[in-house]
Order: C-alpha cells, then sequence, then structure tokens
C-alpha cells in the first residue's frame, strides 16, 4: 500500500509509531545510563538522547501532521472507538509538541539540565541562594512554555503544566480533594503517633542482608507479582525507578546490607509501575492509545502493589517465613506482625521520600501549593525557603534544619519538573479506591494474597486498569472500575482501619 | 548562527553529525539486545533498531544533501586537509546510500533477516536445502544492489561490494595477494604440522577457571594494554565482538570453566579493536572522517594485539606468572614455554572461527573464491556445498563430513554481508606488517611487552593508525607507517620464524 492509497488516520498512526519507537529507543538507553553506562561516557550519551529527542519532536511536528489531523478527524465516522481514542491521544501529543516553540523547548532543556548540576552542589552545599538565579530562569521559562500551552489547550495556566503528567487533571479537582485531607489528617498523624509511641519498642529482624540474598528474594517475590523476566530485569541504579518499554521493562533498585526494608518495598513499588507498562495493550503497542494513561494512574499502581496490599497484614503474614528463609534466620521475630509494626511505622519526617503513607500527602500537599503560588507569581524565590519551613510547621509541626532538607531536597523544580507533586497523592488515593473495589468484586483477593498469589489481582488490575491504556481518561477508568471518581473517603477509612484501629 | 549564514560544509557536517548520534543510539542498542535484553523483547528491539535505521539513512539522502555535497566540493579550497577528508568520507557515505533504491535496500534487510532465521535452524539440522532458496534470494538482491554502487562507484560488481567493508580495496590487490599466499601456505602448513607432531605432548595447565577469576584476569590484561573501564565495559555474549562507541566501547566474552585458553585470547583480540575505537580522534567523533578506516585496519588492530603479541613469548612469558596466580595454581607447567605451545598449535580443522593463524587464511581464501564465482553467476548455490568440499580438499586436505561444518558454519552470506571474508586475512597481513615496523622504529617495544607494558606500542599506534581515522586511505596508512603498501613479505616471515624456526 503506497502513501497515496493510506487513509489520514492510518497516515498518523505511522508518523506517531515513528515516534514512539524512536521513544522507546531513548527509554533503553536512559535506562543504560542509570545502570550500566561507565562515568566517563555520559557527554556522548547526552549528545545520542539530544538527537533522538529532536527526531521524535520533528516526526510529529512535521507540517504535513497537522492536515492530516483535521482530515482524520473530519473522517472520524470510519474509526472503531480505539482508533477514534487514539486519534484524540495524538491530537494531545500533537498539541503539546507543537503549543512551544522549539528555540523555547531547546532552552528549557539547556537551562534545566544547568540548574540540575546547580542543585546537586547546592543541595550539598545547603545554599539555595547559589541556584537561586538559575531556578528563577527555569521557572519563568515553564511559565512561558505554559502559557503557551494554557492558549493551545484552551486551560489555566497551572492545568496546561499539570496535562503533562496528568491529562485532564484539574487545580479546582485537586483543591477540593487536598482541602478535605487536610481537614482530618493532622489530627490523624498526631492520633496515630501518640498511639504508636504508647506500643512497645520493634523487635530487631537479624538475617544475612547480603546483595546477593536481597536480590534473589526481590526477583522471587516479582514473579510472584506477575513479572515476566522473559521480557524484563532487575537491576541496580542509584535512584530506583521503572524503566525501559512494555515488551522490556527494567526495574532497578539499590540495595543497603544493613537493612533490607527499604529495597525490599521499593522493588514491590517498582514492580506495580512495571505490571502496568507490561499489561498495556499487545495490540496497540507503539500508539498514543496504548500508552499508560498518566502519572496519577501510574502512580497508583505502584503504590496499589506496595501500600495497599504489601505494607498489609494479608501479605506481610505470607512474607515473614519466606524472607526469613531468604535471609538465613533462625530469628523468631519473624512474624507478620513484627513485620507490619516495621512497615507502617509513622513519623513527622523532613523528607518526602522517606515519608509513610500518612504523612506523604502533607509533603505533597506543601509542594502544590507552593509551586502553584510560585507559578501564578504569589510567591518569590527569594521568600521560598521562609514560606517551606512555615508550611512544614503548619502541616507536620516540624521544621527543617536546613534547606538541604527542606526546599532543596528534591531534584523536580529544578529540573523544570513543575506541576508533577499533585500526581503522587493522587495515585495514593486511586490506589485505595482501586483496591477497595477489587476486593468488593473479587472476594477471593486478600486470601490470595495471604498464600503470595497475586494472580487474581493483577488480573482484575489488567481488565480494569493496564489493560485500558489511554482509551479511556483517568476519571473515566475510575468510574467503570470503581463506580466513582475519585473521593478521599476510601484512602482516609483505609488510613483510619490501618492506623487507628 | 542560522542556517543561512552556515557554509554548505558547515551544513553537511550537522547532517552527519545527526547520522553518527543515531547510529551510536543504535549501536549501544545493539549491545544490549546481545548481552542484557530479555528473550522475548527481541520483536520490539527489531523494530526500534530498524526505526532508527531509516531515519539515520533518510537524514543523509535527503534532497538536501546532493546539492550541499556540490556546493562544497567547489568550496574545497577553503577546508582544511581534515575537513576535505571529511567531505571525500561524506560523499562515499552519500553515494553507497543513494546508490540504491530505498525498497531495495528494504528487501534486503528483510530478505536477510528471513534467511538469517532459517540457516540457524540449517545449521542445526544439516539441511542446506532447506536455506538454498532463500539464500538465492538474498544473493540476488545482493547483485542487485552491487550492480547499482558498481555503477555510482564506476567499480566491478564484486569490488563495489567490498568497498562496503573496505573502503577503495578491489579484486586485483586482494587476488595478487592471496596467489603469492597459496604459493607457500599449503607446504607450511604440511611442514609445521609435521614438526609439531614430532614434539612432546602439551602439559596439561591446572587451576581454578571459574568465570570469576577468567574476567578477573581478563579485566587486568585489558587496563594493561590500556582500555579505559570509565568509557567502556566487559561483559558476557554468544557471540564476542567489541561494539558501542569510541567513548563507551563495550567488550565482550564467552567463558567456559574447563578451559581459560579461548576467552583469555578473545578478550585480548577485541580489546585490540577496543584500543582502535577509543583511539579515534576525539576532535573527530561523530563525523564520517573521524570513523574507524576499514575491516582490515580494524581486523589489523584485532590481530596485532591477539596474533602478533600475546600468541608471542613476550607476552606469554609475561602471562605465565600472573595467570597462574588468577588461576590460584601451583601447577609448575605455568611457564611461557607451555603457554607458546598451547597457544600456537596448527591444524587442520573445519572451522574458521577456531582456525590457527597458519591455517586462517586458506579458510578466507576459499571463501573469497566462492563469493566471488557466486556473485559473478560462475558457481550455482546447488553446487556450493560441493565446490566448498573440493576447496576444502585443495587447501586444507580435509573434507568437512557435513555442510554444518562447511558451507553452513558461517553467517556471513545468510546475512546479506557478501564481500567482507577476504579483510579478515588483509588485517592478519597488515597486523604483522604494522607490528614489524613498530618494533623497528620503537626497539622497546619486545622488551615493554615482556614486562606486560604495551604504552610503547600503543602510543606507535596511537600516532600511524588511530589517530588517522578516515583522513587517509588503508593503503595511504599502512605506507606512511610501514613505508610500503601491504605484502605478504612481513606475515610470511612471521609465520616461518613463530612456526618453522
Amino acid at each position: 500500500m503506497n502513501q497515496l492509497s493510506k487513509t489520514a488516520y492510518q497516515q498518523l498512526e505511522a508518523k506517531f509509531h515513528t515516534e514512539n519507537a524512536i521513544n522507546q529507543a531513548s527509554a533503553i538507553l536512559h535506562w543504560d545510563a542509570a545502570t550500566m553506562m561507565p562515568s566517563g561516557s555520559s557527554a556522548g550519551r547526552g549528545e545520542q538522547l539530544a538527537v533522538l529527542a529532536v527526531l521524535a519532536h520533528e516526526t510529529i511536528t512535521d507540517t504535513a501532521v497537522s492536515d492530516l489531523l483535521d482530515a482524520a478527524e473530519e473522517d472520524r465516522a470510519g474509526l472503531d472507538t480505539w482508533q477514534s481514542a487514539n486519534l484524540n491521544e495524538m491530537r494531545r501529543q500533537w498539541l503539546h509538541a507543537t503549543a512551544v516553540a522549539p528555540e523555547l523547548v531547546s532552552d528549557m532543556v539547556k537551562a534545566s539540565n544547568d540548574c540540575e548540576i546547580l542543585w546537586r552542589q547546592a543541595r550539598v552545599n545547603n545554599d539555595f541562594k547559589a541556584v537561586q538565579d538559575q531556578l528563577q530562569h527555569v521557572l519563568n521559562l515553564t511559565i512561558e512554555s505554559g502559557q503557551a500551552k494554557a492558549e493551545a489547550f484552551n486551560k489555566s495556566l497551572y492545568d496546561a503544566l499539570l496535562d503533562q503528567y496528568e491529562p485532564d487533571g484539574s487545580v479546582a479537582t485537586i483543591e477540593t480533594l487536598f482541602n478535605d485531607l487536610q481537614s482530618w489528617l493532622p489530627k490523624l498523624i498526631g492520633d496515630v503517633i501518640e498511639q504508636q509511641s504508647a506500643q512497645p519498642t520493634l523487635s530487631p529482624l537479624t538475617g544475612d542482608f547480603s546483595v546477593e540474598n536481597q536480590k534473589h528474594l526481590g526477583q522471587m517475590l516479582m514473579k510472584q507479582v506477575g513479572f515476566d523476566f522473559d521480557r524484563g530485569r532487575l537491576d541496580v541504579s542509584a535512584h530506583p525507578f521503572c524503566g525501559g518499554v512494555p515488551d522490556d521493562v527494567r526495574v532497578t533498585t539499590r540495595y543497603s546490607e544493613d537493612d533490607f526494608t527499604s529495597a525490599l518495598m521499593g522493588v514491590l513499588h517498582e514492580t506495580g509501575h512495571a505490571m502496568y507498562e507490561a499489561g498495556l495493550p499487545a495490540d496497540w503497542r507503539c500508539h498514543p492509545v496504548g500508552s499508560s494513561r498518566g502519572m496519577s494512574i501510574h502512580e497508583s499502581q505502584s503504590l496499589l502493589v506496595e501500600m495497599q496490599v504489601c505494607r498489609g497484614k494479608d501479605f506481610l503474614s505470607y512474607l515473614a517465613p519466606v524472607a526469613q528463609q531468604a535471609f538465613k534466620s533462625q530469628d523468631e521475630n519473624w512474624t507478620g506482625e513484627n513485620l507490619s509494626n516495621l512497615y507502617t511505622r509513622v513519623e513527622r519526617g523532613f523528607i518526602r521520600v522517606d515519608a509513610d503513607e500518612v504523612t506523604y500527602p502533607a509533603h505533597v500537599i506543601l509542594r502544590f501549593e507552593l509551586e502553584k503560588a510560585m507559578i501564578e507569581g504569589d510567591l518569590q524565590l527569594s521568600d521560598l525557603s521562609t514560606a517551606w519551613n512555615d508550611k512544614m510547621q503548619d502541616l507536620l509541626g516540624v521544621v527543617p534544619p536546613t534547606d538541604t532538607v527542606g526546599c532543596l531536597q528534591d531534584i523536580h523544580w529544578y529540573s523544570g519538573a513543575w506541576g508533577y507533586f499533585p500526581t503522587y497523592t493522587l495515585g495514593a488515593m486511586t490506589a485505595a479506591q482501586l483496591y477497595r473495589a477489587a476486593v468488593s468484586q473479587k472476594n477471593e483477593i486478600p486470601g490470595a494474597i495471604r498464600e503470595g498469589d497475586f494472580q487474581p489481582l493483577m488480573t482484575w488490575l489488567g481488565q480494569n486498569v493496564h489493560g485500558k491504556a489511554s482509551s479511556l481518561s483517568s476519571d473515566q477508568i475510575l468510574v467503570s472500575a470503581t463506580g466513582s471518581s475519585l473521593t478521599t473517603d476510601v484512602f482516609k477509612s483505609h488510613l483510619f482501619d490501618r492506623y487507628l484501629a
């Protein structure tokens, strides 16, 4: 079939297929850079990735694409549901790609790279001033880019930035949810900490926590969850992530031989992400509609596995003897009860990535409110540190002693990711709501989990979430799976049940 | 500087830089496929690589490139020597890329892939007939493509195919060299085997040949040769190779715990390739002129390290105690003399990749003559097996009992690589001639090698070969480094000295 006999829609499919294949290549190269690449090769890798990014961008901003989109949309009657959704996603990607002038895109990339380098040093030195001017530059370009996207999508500035990570997300929805959270979370945190302080001290768990033993246990549990090692790997990187592509999912973790707890839950968390990627519909590989829906659904999949299931007593009662054996321990403290105490400890800390699931939303709300204020011009960078510390006092009752563990702790703003933070807590609430629905629709799930069997749960997630890919909006996925849009109700009852029962 | 203010040459530099970056990305993805990628991910990887190959091809066959090449060539007076050589290489790459219609390129890729798959099975089953039709298809397309290139380069058909691997190589030169080899090689082989059969049996070397010990020794020797592990790695693959890119060289090997000899020399062989890549001029990274010259020079670098140096007594006397220690052995047989006997054993075998350096040229001459006859229509595929066996009898005095160890043993023809084989033996002769020149110009080299010090040799190679990249032809590099074009003289005297002394 030559170019002329193809429909506009088919020609678009070819364009986006090419773009997707380039992005898949980049994903593997990113993984390689984090896991395998020797340190001296980063400049060359940066060039390779930059060239691929430009090619991917050029592929879908090609002047022909605009006309093809118009023509395909006029001829939508000839498309089936998934094809039509695919066309919508093409339009969305095209709007994001064309809204911003190429020069601004490349200025953003350069400014963010430079800022990230300054930030690494500034964080170590507790010297926010050293990065403030460059962060201002990133913020200015972010606002400029956001305004262009706001116009293209006919959205507010913040909503346009949010749309990059959470398609169709909105400040209005987030504020409604976060305001509700704020009305009960501070008291819950206080009550849980008070209750836990009255409990006996945690019994330490002993064993041989060699990297080899931890890795072996991690791989075994990944298989239990359903991870297919014929289409994926587990490796080590400084910052754990789930990368690669749906048919070749690359999970990473990092091990500490003093403490098995973090790598173990880290692996299960990333495996939740991995199951989503691997479960995307095989028939729509390389098509926009076949991609994961957005960051809140993605985070919901990792948090559903980690927080809802694996930090719950059903799973931990299964895990206790398995871990004891993996760590070659005779220690009698390997019980579900002890593991549960260990994995549900609540503390008012400074660091988001170390936070438990009860205090975590406070960290996110803080960042959401501050980034919104900065984007809208209501907060100056010179006041960021003070505003951060004041909000930490309000929300968590602790004040970071340094910016290193305050407004310098996260890479997001410095690397140009504005509008990303809320998706963590949207994901946590989505996870609670989905798991509740799964259990109520398939009563056998908790019993299976008690035996280390994830198949009933994964089958449900495959049908209700993974297999939907981007054929529906996040809200539609949730309504169809749980009967309701996102609310705080299930998340709230989950926290009260687990932490104050 | 915008597009309009750039010279034609500068615009070409940008195009070829992009093409090169795409090819670098592909090189890392190829390495990943051979070393890291799980088995189920190959289809997706194939698509990623195919898309990148098309993009690289499109980048330099863009309609603008033809005019830019003409304009830059008219303005050649403004270019320095390297820029001018760079322009020549751009023209060569462009001629190869545009000579053949895109449909024929993609037919070739598909036919070769299909043929390679059939070949794997046919080889196992000793069933040449099962792959004969598909091989005929590959051969027909190769001839069609070769004829188009012959016209573009104004060369003969075989020379045009050869030019893909060995720029400016010619049948005339190869036949002169190979005819000379044939006049003395069969007798030499007979004499060496006779002499070796009179020697005492090889003393077996014992030790702990665990993968760990072999890997550790391999890495140590790579460092000794000068390999920079900040810009490269050593891993395992089914078929050892040197891949990656100049700033990130990925060497692979495979280990047998029964026998350390093959992996050890394999690693040193690939390190020779790696040193060439890493030693290409840093200022010309990503430019055509900055690439390695061709396959005969490339193979000369691996064979210089492996055959000229590391199978020689100077190096083996250094290696003996080092290997003994690495393999934790008390065995008294770890002497340079015993290692030398082990590493210079000559046998009339069926398999090219297992052949020693004395019989190897016979395997290559056979393939060169047969492929030339097939390409020129003088040998039909139905007669290949018989022709192969007859030539084995003529050249080596043995006849393969099956096609599996005969005309089905090598992947080259089945995967579409016609015109490649002669470069192995051109490389072996080039290695001998270069090493002789290096030693005569820097007398300290053999003494340094006896102490495991490769630096004087690598400095010489850096100046005389690696650093020249593609700024000169293979012949010019050799004349400039050794004072003469390629002859069989030094190779011949090397073989007589080492094997009949």
